[in-house]
């Protein structure tokens, strides 16, 4: 455990940092705030500390920078001026739990709110298709909230998941606003990958035809349709609450 | 109905726009995107129909803008190009509806959500305290998706709220992480007032002290909560699972 001191806007170990940021195949990502920082403490994953502050409450090494610098790195309007580096938690899927699987879900809140959901209701195997945002863009890993460090995340085709999961007994749970039944005829079950669709156009038809069941959420007719990251958590909390 | 073409980019009513962008009193707000505009006109409030294509679907004034006029007036990065002034639907509360109430709720889009989430579910009632986001900033708009054409929406004290609401008969309903009871001991009825609280502190001590009912969602331990909109969507979607 070290402690350096930058006080320049130079130093290259600034840029390492940034290019970390954008840098989405790094088996480390970059994260914001003391939320995240301690969580990631908590799993195991900080690797490096990074703060305006002297103080170093989490035993591995510290870069105390200069408030000037906090403006190169944040994303946010209101810094706290607290970052880390951290480990990914590289894991493969966990064929004892419900998986979900998102369609090219193209929006970071939308996808850091699902990882957030899925942690809190047992979903910890998250499988995106190569078209959905990344699971490390700075907003997913915001809205995540620290589900990251936990959750075993992966990104696959549709086609492979199914393989992989039929050999393991899963069923395909897609949701849909036709030709599907309501939610509360779900027989919630740890085999289930329950798949949600793009924002835009829904679950794919690919992904439709290989479905076991579709399944709809009962709602007014003064809308069109939830938000997936809505309808998934619905989804979720059911399958949770009548499992535990 | 007229079609007016604006080709300069100091056209005076260009500045009218922006400045109806900026400012949350007008009666009018400004919308984005077919699907809003459209739904606008669904629900008679689009005044204005502007776009860079001459058709008009909407019989309602029309201006056809030269494209370089869009990056002026628009905040996405791909914009379609199509715009509405709209007039705000103005309504008191539905005393024989559930209501949500926003204890200083920060985030625009969990508002837009939670506005989108509530007209799917029946709770037509969204009252904002004044701390909250403003109900028309454009990312509430967006992500509320033509929801506020339908809602009534009042910004007002917790307290005057609660004076009103015991008037009529509501129980107020607070979620919470300590001292709850779960989501399943809840009797729906259409005399509730669901409180969600801001999401870093959750509901105010002086909400909790009123509340007559906290409750809380069932999870894992190993996340410490979920995000504010999925939080409200699970406790209306339980109320509408029940009623209808």
């Amino acid at each position: 455990m070290q402690t350096f001191n930058i006080t320049s806007r130079q130093n290259p170990v600034i840029k390492s940092w940034l290019e970390l940021k954008k840098n989405k195949t790094s088996d480390f990502f970059f994260v914001e705030g003391e939320h995240l920082v301690k969580m990631a403490h908590d799993n195991g994953a900080l690797f490096t500390y990074i703060s305006v502050n002297d103080a170093n409450p989490y035993g591995v090494d510290h870069y105390v920078i200069h408030p000037s610098i906090v403006e190169k790195i944040t994303d946010l309007k209101n810094s706290p001026g607290i970052f880390g580096v951290c480990k990914k938690h590289v894991a493969s899927l966990d064929f004892t739990k419900p998986i979900v699987f998102l369609d090219d879900l193209r929006d970071p809140g939308n996808l850091g709110t699902i990882l957030r959901t899925g942690l809190a209701f047992d979903f910890i195997n998250v499988v995106a298709s190569p078209n959905s945002v990344n699971f490390y863009n700075d907003k997913v890993i915001m809205a995540g909230q620290g589900a990251h460090f936990r959750l075993n995340l992966v990104t696959m085709e549709f086609n492979q998941l199914l393989q992989q999961a039929k050999k393991h007994g899963y069923q395909i749970v897609a949701t849909s606003l036709k030709k599907a039944t309501p939610l509360e005829t779900l027989t919630p079950s740890e085999k289930m990958v329950l798949v949600i669709g793009n924002e835009a156009r829904g679950v794919s038809n690919e992904v439709l035809e290989a479905a076991d069941q579709t399944i709809k959420i009962s709602m007014s007719d003064a809308i069109e349709s939830l938000n997936a990251s809505i309808a998934a958590a619905i989804i979720m909390h059911a399958y949770y609450q009548k499992r535990f």
